[in-house]
């Protein structure tokens, strides 16, 4: 990456803390004084002590939360790499606009906020209310031909994802997820899932939105062509840094996503990633600023081959395993609610103290 | 069993009905229109279009859900089987009356009204209000010397869940789930399973809400006591009707609950289960009308090790994993959001033609 690039990431990496562990001391020791067996609550007991710590205060209940879904094109899409036409990330936008997608309905429910950001979209949304426009570009160019992005692209996209970080900050968010709409994006997916962790394209590569197994093959091809092109090194692959890879194969929601993730763990905010592509994103934020970690949620483990890799090498459990793999946001939101499940048992529950309640025995 | 209960589960048996696969056929063709890819819900999708066929209507949302959890004391306490004294069953329903246990939480989180019903507490409850007063006996025998329970007193007990699940449909549920509390119930859970399934006490048998491993031990040995005076045939195991399963080594709480799922399957009211214990009364109502199946929701895999055995036994897969041995109802709230969300999704999403979104090539 450039020298200009670096600085920017030394100063992020520099901003962000680790958690305290007196924070989770303190609270896996409330959570021993509430009227359940010790540990009984079983994830939800962790989930609840790391939103303690990463707030360092009580948490209010109901939780602020907010989910963004970041909507880009990509210029590979021309490969036919996908199920479904380009024009489909377009009606899928407008589609989030009057309330009849997925991530609608689930955001609805549980009470989180959907923010909606136009951040490469080949289509134009000048006049349309009810999103943020912060368009780098019209879709990245054709990974297969020359790198998805410019240094500069990169840099505005991460910058996206920054901003609204700092804005989600600013609104007292406590709690947001992140999502996406892009036809074409489970291949810069992969790529990067390829790049990050050195394993084979046909172990990180699924069907997408819905690939026959022709479809698929043919998907995976193009993927070896394009990392060959990107990063042949002889037998091997060459190593790259986050950043080259975001630019060489990633994508614009994807460099918003990994703004996010990155400014959200400056600002101390929880951030549940959801399928596969927004864990890449979160991916590439662990390999610039690792202790991006301490305050991620997996959010759901897909379909998809490739995301069981991006878990492990991130480190996380998925919350949930519902065998999603709709993107949007959906998997996120479903497991929002379940971490404000578990904030909500640590701020209401009774202490044996309080309610009279035996402890064990012994 | 006597021949008093025959006729009584031929009866039961018969009023439940199978699923109408044209309504399953009818919810997935709608679930094809809606504007996600085909199948992209996973696991949600197979929720809905269940919840739809056991309604056999338009479900309007939000759901009207309850969660009822039944409370019990067992004579086998008295073996030193849980790392809880006896009294914790009666002050934790006192805890649930205040607001201030796990499930008041997450059932106000989500929505479902809770209701209390003692039906084997061994303590006065006669002036209490805010619980259903059900009490068939101040808690079971101790069935290391004799059966836990009477034949009449297993009916009183079937009856009260039976009742209940009549008053759910009654008040136009949708979607109820089944908990309970009661000191020493893994054990008897355990012996159920052990029964059930044939396998070894040993694994179906864990820490229950804390034991370490020589109470853990302890309890095994336990078992294989109360399994030998109750089924020994020699080497092997006596094969038992469900009913005496439920008599031999069951409790009042696993009674009333394995009433309330055949009962829901009666009126066609969906249900989600818990943990183990709730578990095993389901398993007993499967081994007794195994159409309840269709009824049936998983809400999540505890940490005990005989869960996964009584899951497989009925043939469910859970909702959630995420290592919670709370009981009360708890796991299957958590997991009725899921539930919802699932049927929200179907009923709220945008078709591809309403939304006018391109559908997949083809």
């Amino acid at each position: 990456m450039s020298p200009r690039s670096d600085p920017a990431v030394t100063e992020i990496n520099a901003e962000i803390a680790t958690l305290d562990p007196e924070w989770l001391k303190r609270a896996r020791s409330h959570l021993d004084r509430l009227t359940k067996p010790p540990g009984s609550l079983g994830r939800l007991e962790e989930l609840a002590a790391r939103i303690v710590a990463i707030r360092e205060q009580e948490v209010s209940c109901p939780l602020n939360k907010a989910v963004y879904v970041y909507a880009a094109d990509h210029g590979v899409a021309a490969e036919r790499v996908s199920a479904y036409p380009k024009e489909v990330t377009h009606q899928m936008v407008l589609n989030f606009l009057s309330n009849g997608a997925a991530i609608n309905v689930l955001a609805r429910q549980h009470g989180a906020e959907l923010v909606v950001v136009d951040v490469g979209v080949a289509a134009d949304f000048a006049d349309v209310p009810g999103m943020l426009h912060r368009k780098v570009r019209a879709g990245t160019r054709n990974m297969m031909h020359e790198p998805a992005m410019s240094e500069e692209e990169v840099s505005r996209g991460l910058q996206v994802g920054l901003d609204l970080a700092a804005a989600a900050h600013g609104e007292g968010r406590a709690l947001i997820a992140i999502g996406e709409m892009g036809i074409g994006n489970t291949t810069a997916a992969s790529a990067i899932t390829a790049a990050l962790t050195q394993q084979p394209v046909a172990a990180v590569t699924g069907k997408g939105t819905g690939l026959d197994p022709q479809g698929q093959a043919h998907k995976v091809a193009i993927l070896e062509s394009i990392m060959r092109k990107h990063f042949a090194d002889g037998p091997g692959m060459l190593k790259a840094t986050p950043l080259q890879i975001l630019q060489r194969v990633g994508g614009l929601e994807i460099a918003a996503m990994t703004g996010m993730v990155l400014g959200a763990a400056m600002h101390r905010t929880a951030v549940v990633i959801d399928g596969f592509i927004s864990t890449s994103a979160a991916a590439l934020a662990y390999a610039i600023a690792p202790r991006v970690k301490d305050y991620l949620f997996a959010g759901h483990r897909s379909q998809e081959p490739g995301h069981r890799f991006l878990h492990e090498y991130i480190g996380l459990e998925p919350i949930l395993a519902l065998d999603m793999r709709l993107g949007e946001g959906s998997g996120a939101v479903l497991a929002m609610s379940i971490v404000e499940s578990a904030v909500r048992l640590y701020e209401e529950m009774a202490t044996f103290a309080r309610a009279g309640v035996s402890v064990a025995n012994g």
